[in-house]
């Protein structure tokens, strides 16, 4: 069972750190993160490094494509390259998934029209232009082998759901004992129909703020992407095991 | 505030994603990975691989300390330096935090006796030897300046609750809306009180399994590591931003 989960520049990494968590016990789960090229990718926050391990050439026809959001995934859903990877891999796969703004890429390369899906609450505009139809008062939203989640920590959820239908819910419920998925929230404020109208005010400013430094990240990427290599490799001395 | 998040070969990833997510949206949050030197760190899946931004001597007064858990905690709760970091760490810091197995490390330095503290559900009777008064029927576990986490996913649970303490119930309730946290497990066995039998010994089963591995994982771990290493670093081709 090969699990490709595409790790992109500017990911958010709750998104597919959650699903990986619970998929990865799948009965011979190979989990490949893929991108154009192997190496290390940097995530939305601008710190934190999570290594490709093949591209996508690499991995032509993974069982469960699982695609995670980011606020550059408005970017990323241009490229040409993702789409066409996207569209092929979703041909033959058992499973085609995102999480929070995946959603947008995989509706960009016309693998949601006509479908039912959802997406961050921020991002399910976007996905009308592409013939989606959205759902925003459901957390994973099944359309045939089509399973999109809500925003970022709802791939937890969608993680556990779909080992549940692949591998049945006696394992499905042990694998929730494992990573101790008992949910106590200190608040309440998880959904936009619990949420008061300052949390949302206080939730899209910060977001809008997060867009504005990602702009700024984006625009001199290549710069600040080396800088990220050349600072966890420049060092020479190899990490202890 | 800076948020020192220790990274080892053999890491639990999920541990330490749910709190980085939340945490680093607070004001003027500076997110370090934290090893014996920089450079990728391999998680216990064997696949996953997270750079480590810093090194532990370059960190020496993190204001938030968050150790995560993995099978190899133990191991790793052997090696004096890392129990030197904490212990010296611990001495400034204005929180110290542990997720998972994560507090077997904090116990293992000291820093737990006569605490109250939790863990992981199977690492619970670990803790004790080092003079803890364990507690397994709490998420979220403060004594004083330190909170321990159980399993995994309660990191989430901990970082929204650090985040209150520390910037305000207002920012922390748009923080989980910003991450969706509005979780629906499909099953309710995230809990060994909530578990049944069948599924406890199911999960202890593939816990021991992941031990074993994980034994073959360390035992010719410099091997497995640097083969790591080289194939994320071998093609040559700097990934594109």
């Amino acid at each position: 069972m090969q699990i490709a989960i595409m790790v992109y520049p500017g990911f958010t990494a709750l998104d597919f750190i959650g699903p990986y968590e619970v998929l990865r016990n799948l009965p011979d789960a190979e989990v490949r993160f893929v991108w154009h090229e192997p190496g290390p990718i940097t995530a939305d926050s601008g710190v934190l490094m999570v290594g490709a391990t093949h591209s996508f050439d690499e991995t032509p026809s993974p069982d469960i494509i699982l695609v995670p959001g980011g606020l550059s995934s408005f970017e990323h859903a241009r490229d040409e390259k993702v789409l066409d990877w996207v569209r092929r891999a979703h041909e033959t796969s058992a499973w085609t998934t995102s999480v929070c703004s995946g959603s947008v890429i995989l509706a960009a390369a016309g693998v949601l029209r006509g479908r039912r899906a959802t997406s961050h609450w921020m991002a399910l505009p976007m996905l009308k232009p592409f013939g989606v139809e959205t759902v925003g008062d459901e957390r994973v939203v099944r359309d045939d082998k089509i399973v999109t989640a809500a925003g970022v920590s709802a791939g937890i959820d969608l993680g556990l759901w779909l080992f549940g239908q692949i591998a049945g819910d006696a394992k499905a419920k042990a694998t929730q004992l494992i990573i101790e998925y008992d949910p106590q929230p200190p608040y309440d404020s998880g959904h936009l129909s619990k949420a008061s109208a300052a949390t949302k005010a206080t939730a899209s400013a910060l977001l809008s703020r997060d867009t504005v430094k990602q702009g700024q990240l984006t625009a001199p990427a290549g710069l600040l992407w080396d800088a990220a290599i050349r600072r966890v490799r420049g060092k020479g001395t190899p990490v202890r095991s």
